[in-house]
């Protein structure tokens, strides 16, 4: 066996061990009984400790100084690799594990403390998964920046000077976007009546077949919070029901479709590599947001998608596809960031972009967040948070200490907007097939030109191969506003 | 840090982890999608490969050596590490990575060849799941008896030797009481209809219920094959629904309660450590079978059991609870050992456990198994196997390679007999609270003179000190002869 062979091998038990800890979230979110908790915290700690241990494995280090990879897979397999063993080679074991254990805890410490509008139950948590996220970040950055080290582990490659610098230049276009809309007369209806549990999930089931979801592989689920989770042959999503809504529901469905589809369309060679998952958070994201935005939320699908809830509901209140496909598309002033529109949703992700900047930096404390929160919540949105719930108790992440996440949903949607540009050019008739309810012709493309690579490329490199173009907010921008000039006959 | 406590927490990530193995296996019967088969034995190789590992870790050894436990619970935790340590120890890496991948893959083979009825797509898989058994039985016994090295994984202790003797002691009686049965004229209805699978589940979870489950630390789920599965705070029941045979669904969840329940009522002091988990499979199946049978299929449990499904099912066909408590205890001849009454399910146990002796020891190759079975069946059941999944193919221990697993069965119903007897004796008014659904005190019996000791003491000493008897076959005899002489009116 070459070196390379023995790293490989050794690569492949620590990649499906990862996949182990990522079912056990699943478990976790899904199907665990609630007295289960604490147990599942040392399940994950355990298991985390040996994945730190096998990260640092000094023959891991010897078998990268010894690999002669033989072709570009190989030699981005050894890229990878090394990354990571240098990354956990920062990591002391204590802190890795104690960050899996407290994690998991502070999950349900988090969904306690939002169930009863008590952020004083939480932000003790909070306070301590920051010190040890901040710890991490500090052994990581070597004197470097601490944002950027945290930011590295979902978007390998970016830093927050280029987020700032891309957020500097959505804000004064999508700012400008949101008050042509609510300066308009015109108010799309919403959507009221009330919507049974089984049907809507019938319907997000075929929802998610119409955007090529390989049931083989994946199963669907309820959860508080939805998600995908996992990878190669077994990669599942989740919804939630929400009665008077089945919008939540629906849209929820198609958006974690497009997350595992990702993992799923992946070439089946890389699997057990570092090749073989979504190669950073954006780019995930930015698969959830064209199955979902551009392609889901588009006029050929709704116009479908119209029929089908007026078949499975028996009636709506909405008859008309148009009216429909407004109601699907509405800009309302709102609290929560996973119900937000197209167009308002980058803002709130500036908004967290800035406080967890704060909060990482040691600028802002956990006990002035509330504060902070509301404070700016009420500048960038004009309207006054109403109750914990709907502001910074909102979002799983910070409880699980994912600092650093948020301003990748962000590039996804700019990612988006660059695909989805290439996308519309390479298949032309691809709305006449969303109006069938068949996505499949987008996502033969999504999965050539982009999917299949995994890891193989960086992120920013993977869009702009598929693209043919710059990264650039530019096709997401001019994209947002011709359909909402549309729709409010702007 | 003294070596003992060094010990225990070095055995509490072990611990931990095994729980994560088992977690998976749950998963695979109950929730995988059925694409992920092969994914799933690398993920289970992989958390097996580390298992080992840790098993064999020669620190375990030092610290063995150095440790100094300072009372009963310690010095118990000693001996089960060590033993855990020595066994492992005499196993190759390789072998038990090996074994856990091809026993997680022969099981789906296992599953399809059972529902095709053929036999020799399973056959070959078979001969390789036997020839690592029997590797890894070499290895444990070091000279000595292959079947007594693998019977110790399951009832630590046991020989074949004392199994042969207790089954020939049992034989004539239950073979005298079965002509007796079959020789009379009575024959208790069947219970024929249809019964929806959702009322079917619904009343299982009552009957759970009924027998003190805990679902904050459990769920019930269906799965080809019921099991129960985990400890500590999760620990999982399964059941399967037939639509014409309500009993099958009904009576699977009170027996995967009974085990459950065993692991859930053990100290909670002792979860991750070696005491944290039932002692046996033997003591293990006395709790189901005590649950289903002696108290589940009596008639003071029976009659409360009419009353709720003749509600549930809007009237069933028998209307009186004496002859429903006849046709829940009806001896019929039949194939399938799951189904068997408590008259036949020993005599079904004597057959695997000789032919798996057989197949051990090698006087049996795999390729002559299908003949032996059917040869053996006819001979002791009278009758000839009509079909593979009614004979060879029905269960599915030797495809998983628990091979010397099912004389427990047996001895799951003997320690049943000696701990009902105690009971008994112990809660004179236990008939009373069952027959308003209610078996909270023979399980608070069981929990405080059983359950609880978890895997403190050693199988027999464990009945032993809870019965203030030795452990013998004759008070499972006895409560059969008095029970069937009573329903048969012999």
């Amino acid at each position: 066996m070459s070196a390379f062979d023995d790293l490989l091998a050794f690569q492949r038990q620590t990649e499906a061990l990862s996949a182990v800890a990522e079912r056990l979230g699943w478990d976790q979110e899904t199907v665990m009984p609630r007295g289960a908790t604490e147990q599942r915290a040392e399940e994950l700690a355990a298991i985390e400790a040996v994945l730190h241990e096998r990260r640092t494995d000094p023959r891991l280090g010897e078998w990268l100084d010894a690999a002669r990879p033989q072709n570009e897979v190989e030699e981005r397999i050894t890229q990878l690799v090394a990354r990571d063993f240098h990354r956990a080679s920062k990591i002391p074991a204590r802190l890795a594990t104690e960050l899996a254990r407290v994690t998991s805890l502070s999950q349900g410490i988090w969904a306690d403390a939002r169930a009863k509008e008590a952020p004083e139950d939480f932000l003790p948590t909070l306070h301590d998964v920051l010190a040890l996220k901040r710890e991490e970040a500090a052994a990581l950055a070597e004197g470097g920046d601490l944002y950027d080290a945290l930011l590295n582990d979902y978007e390998p490659g970016a830093t927050q000077a280029e987020i700032s610098a891309l957020f500097d230049a959505m804000r004064p276009r999508l700012v400008a976007l949101r008050e042509d809309i609510l300066g308009t007369e015109f108010r799309p209806k919403g959507l009221t009546g009330d919507f049974p549990q089984e049907t809507q999930l019938r319907l997000a089931r075929t929802c998610a077949t119409a955007f090529g979801y390989d049931w083989s592989r994946g199963r669907m689920d309820l959860a508080v919070h939805p998600f995908s989770s996992g990878r190669w042959q077994d990669s599942r999503i989740t919804t939630r029901v929400v009665e008077t809504d089945p919008f939540n529901c629906l849209y929820s469905a198609i958006h974690e479709t497009g997350h595992s589809s990702y993992e799923l369309g992946i070439d089946e060679d890389y699997a057990f590599t570092p090749l073989g998952r979504g190669v950073s958070m954006g780019a995930h994201e930015s698969q959830s947001r064209i199955y979902e935005n551009q392609m889901g939320r588009g006029r050929a699908f709704t116009g479908w998608l119209h029929q089908r809830m007026t078949d499975a509901f028996d009636g709506i209140e909405i008859d008309n596809p148009d009216d429909f496909y407004a109601t699907v598309n509405r800009v309302t002033p709102g609290y929560i960031r996973t119900e937000s529109d197209e167009v308002q949703y980058n803002l709130h992700i500036m908004l967290r972009f800035d406080l967890e900047r704060d909060l990482v930096s040691g600028r802002l404390g956990v006990e002035d967040l509330v504060e902070a929160w509301n404070a700016r919540f009420l500048k960038d949105f004009g309207v006054a948070v109403d109750r914990p719930a709907h502001g910074v108790l909102q979002d799983v992440h910070w409880a699980v200490g994912l600092f650093g996440y948020f301003p990748t949903y962000a590039l996804g949607n700019v990612y988006a907007g660059c695909l989805n540009t290439a996308m519309r050019e390479a298949v032309p008739d691809l709305d006449a097939s969303l109006a069938r309810g068949d996505a499949a012709p987008g996502i033969e493309w999504l999965r050539e030109n982009m999917q299949r690579h995994g890891g193989l490329y960086e992120p920013r490199e993977l869009i702009e191969r598929a693209t043919g173009a710059s990264v650039s907010e530019k096709p997401l921008l001019d994209y947002l506003e011709a359909k909402f000039s549309d729709i409010y006959r702007l």
